[in-house]
C-alpha cells in the first residue's frame, strides 16, 4: 500500500483527492498495489467535505510518518511550497507538483535534493495543465536533439486573444468578460503580462536544453499592447496573433528563449488552439514537428497529470526518473534581439521608406508589413524608421 | 554499452540507425552509457552506405550474440518479423518495433513472452509515426479512465480527403495525383480501405481498456465510398470528413472500435488535421480531452518513436515497463451498429418522409441531413428509408 498526501486542498489538491479516489481501483491496478490519501494538508477546515477526515494541519505530521511515500503538492507560489517541497525530498518522500513558479524559480535545487535522496520530483502539471507534454518531451523524445519548443501555455490570455480576433472587440473589454466568466483573475497581471507563460517557457528550456533558465532570463511581453491594427494585420496576412512562450537552439548552440504576441500563419496547428485551450508543439531533429493539445488548467485534468506523476514515481520507488539539469548557464543564452526571425513590423512612415529600408516587404492592413526574410530585432531598430509594433511570425 | 541489432534496413530500419549515429552523444548522455548500432540485418547488401560494414544476413547471429541487448524490428508484416521478434524475445532482448501489423495480431503473445522473459516490448511507432501518443495515453494518462480515443492515423488517406474537400476533386483524380507523389502506394488498399487504420485502433484498444482487440473484430470502412455530395454536406454543415479509427468505452462497460469516415465539426481540433499529418485524440474521465498531433509516418519521425523506444528499454532494462494486456474479450464488445451516435445520412426521399421517420432532421446539401439526436445505426437501417449513406459525426 502506497500513501498519498496532498498539501493544499484547494482547486488541484482538491481535483488530486477526487482523482485517486474516483479512479481508485484502476490506478491500483497500475501500480500493483492500493494507492490511497492519508493525509490532506490545509490550514482550513472543510466540513462536509467527503475527505474531512483525512484534513490536518501541521505539516510535520506528514514529514515524519514513514508510510507516506507520496506528496502532491497543490499549494502553489515558492515559499510555504518550497520549504514543505525541499522537507519532504529530505525526508526520502515522491514529490508531484503543479506548480510552475516552484518549477521555474527552485527546480534546479530540488532536483538536486531528490537526486541526492533517490526519490522522484516530477512536475508534469506545471506546463500545459492536464496536457501530458513535459514526460513526452523529455523521455518519448529522448532520441532527438530538440530545436525548438513554442507554447500557448496561458488559456487566459488565449481566451481574450480568440475573443479580440473572432469578435474584433477590444482587450480591456474582453478582459471584463474573461473576469466574469472566472477565466480570468480579479488581478490578470500574471497572466496578461505573461508571466505565467514565462515560467513555463523556463520549465520547457531547462528540460529541453539540459541548464536552467531562470524567469529573469526570459524576455517577457503579455498582451496588454497588443492592438485593434494587430488584429486587422493578422487577418490581412491570413494569420492569428497567440501570445507564444518559445525556446530555441540557435544555429551555433545557443538558447534564445522569450514570451511574445506572435502572428502565425492559419497554416500551422498551433494557430486553431482557441479559448482556454493550451498547446505546446515541439521540433527535434528527427521528429520533425510534434504538438500536445488540450486543458491547459482546469480542477480534474490539472488532477490528471499531478496523479500521472505520483504514479510514475510508484512505477520508479527505487529506480528514480533521472529527469535532471545544470544550473544556469548565462553564457549560453542568446539575447531574442540577436536572433533572427521573421517579422511584421507596424510604421506609419511611408511605403518606399519602408521598402527603402527593408527591401521587398509585403504590405499588409493597418500600416503592417511582413519583412522579406528573417532579421534581428536588433537590426530592425537600428533601420531609423518609426515602429509602432515590431512582432515575430512564428514558422 | 548497450548494442542494438536492427532488423530490416528500409525505410525505418535506416532512419534508426541514421537517428542513433546522428544523436549519439546526447543518447548515450541520457541512457547513462553508450548506444551503438552493432548488427543490421537484411537480406540485401548496401555498397557505399555508412552502415555497409554493420550488414549481416543471418538472424543467428544477433539471437546468439549475448553482447545486443536491444533490438529494433523494422521488417514488418506479421511472418518473419514475428518469427524473429519471438526469438530475440525469447532469448531475453528488448524489442522496439513500428509494425502495426505485427503488434495488432499478435501483440498479446509476444507481451506475455515478455513478462515471462522480464524485457521490453515496446511499439509506439506503431500508431502515429513520431508522435508521442501510445507512452502518454498508458502511463501519462494512467491516472484516467479512457472513454474514448478516435484518430488520423493514415496519412495517405488524410492526404486525398484534405484535397478532396479542399479542391473538390473526386477520389480516384487523387488518388493518381498522391501515387504519383509518393504519398500512396502503387497498391493503396491497406491504406484506402481502412485496414491500416483499422491496426492502429486495435493497439489503442488494447491499451486503453486492458485487453485485445484483434482487427477481424473492428468494422472497418474506408474512403472508397466517399463521394462529391459527401463533400458537399460537409462544407454545408461545417464539418470536415476525416476518416477515423475509434474505440469507445460505452456507458454499460463494453468497448465498441471501428474504422469509418466521420463527419466532425471545425470546432473540433481533429477537424484541422490535414494533409499526411495524423492526430490522435483521447478523453479520459479527469483530462477530459487530449490531443497528440504530429508525423504519422515518414523515415526519421518514426525512427524518432522507434529510438524512443529504445532508451526506454535501456532505462529499464532490469524493471521491466509493464504495459500488458489480457487477450480477446468478445463478451465485452459492442458491434458499433448498437451503438447511439450521432449521424447524418443521405437519402433521396423526401424531406417530410424523413422528417416523420427521424423527427426535427437539419436539413443539409446534397440530400443529407442531420439527425436531431443520437441514435443507433442499427435503429436508422430499421426506419424504412432508402439511406445512400449513414455515416457518424464525432463530437
Amino acid at each position: 500500500m502506497l500513501n498519498v498526501a496532498v498539501l493544499g486542498f484547494g482547486t488541484v489538491g482538491s481535483g488530486v483527492a477526487e482523482v485517486l479516489t474516483m479512479n481508485k481501483e484502476a490506478i491500483s491496478k497500475k501500480v500493483g498495489q492500493e494507492v490511497a490519501v492519508k493525509y490532506i494538508l490545509d490550514t482550513r477546515e472543510f466540513p462536509g467535505s467527503p475527505f474531512e477526515a483525512k484534513i490536518i494541519h501541521d505539516f510535520a505530521v506528514i514529514e515524519n510518518d514513514p508510510e507516506v511515500q507520496l506528496v502532491a503538492e497543490c499549494i502553489g507560489g515558492a515559499t510555504i511550497a518550497y520549504e514543505f517541497v525541499k522537507r519532504c525530498l529530505q525526508a526520502g518522500k515522491h514529490v508531484a507538483t503543479s506548480n510552475k513558479e516552484l518549477v521555474a524559480v527552485k527546480g534546479y535545487e530540488l532536483l538536486n535534493i531528490a537526486k541526492e535522496k533517490n526519490v522522484n520530483f516530477l512536475f508534469e502539471a506545471s506546463v500545459g495543465g492536464g496536457i501530458p507534454v513535459l514526460r513526452p518531451l523529455y523521455f518519448d523524445l529522448a532520441g532527438n536533439e530538440i530545436t525548438e519548443v513554442a507554447g500557448i501555455m496561458n488559456g487566459t490570455t488565449n481566451y481574450i486573444l480568440t475573443k479580440m480576433l473572432g469578435e474584433g472587440a477590444a482587450f480591456a473589454d474582453v478582459l471584463k468578460d474573461a473576469q466574469a466568466k472566472g477565466y480570468a483573475e480579479a488581478n490578470p497581471a500574471a497572466d496578461v503580462e505573461g508571466l505565467d507563460a514565462c515560467r513555463k517557457t523556463c520549465i520547457l528550456s531547462a528540460l529541453s536544453y539540459g541548464f536552467h533558465v531562470y524567469p529573469d532570463a526570459v524576455p517577457t511581453e503579455g498582451i496588454t499592447k497588443i492592438s485593434e491594427e494587430d488584429v486587422a494585420i493578422a487577418a490581412s496576412a491570413g494569420m492569428k496573433i497567440k501570445l507564444l512562450g518559445r525556446t530555441i537552439k540557435t544555429a551555433d548552440g545557443k538558447v534564445c528563449a522569450f514570451v511574445a504576441p506572435n502572428f502565425i500563419p492559419v497554416s500551422c496547428p498551433l494557430a486553431h488552439v482557441d479559448d482556454v485551450f493550451n498547446a505546446i508543439l515541439v521540433r527535434g531533429n528527427a521528429v520533425n514537428e510534434t504538438m500536445f493539445y488540450g486543458p491547459g488548467a482546469g480542477k480534474l485534468p490539472t488532477a490528471s497529470a499531478v496523479v500521472g506523476d505520483l504514479i510514475d514515481a510508484a512505477w520508479h520507488l527505487d529506480a528514480r526518473r533521472d529527469l535532471d539539469w545544470a544550473d544556469a548557464e548565462p553564457a549560453k543564452m542568446m539575447d531574442v534581439k540577436e536572433l533572427e526571425l521573421p517579422y511584421i513590423v507596424r510604421t506609419g512612415e511611408d511605403e518606399a521608406k519602408v521598402r527603402a529600408a527593408f527591401g521587398d516587404v509585403q504590405k499588409l492592413a493597418a500600416d503592417g508589413y511582413l519583412l522579406p526574410k528573417a532579421m534581428k530585432k536588433a537590426d530592425i531598430e537600428k533601420a531609423g524608421l518609426q515602429l509602432t509594433a515590431v512582432r515575430p511570425v512564428f514558422q
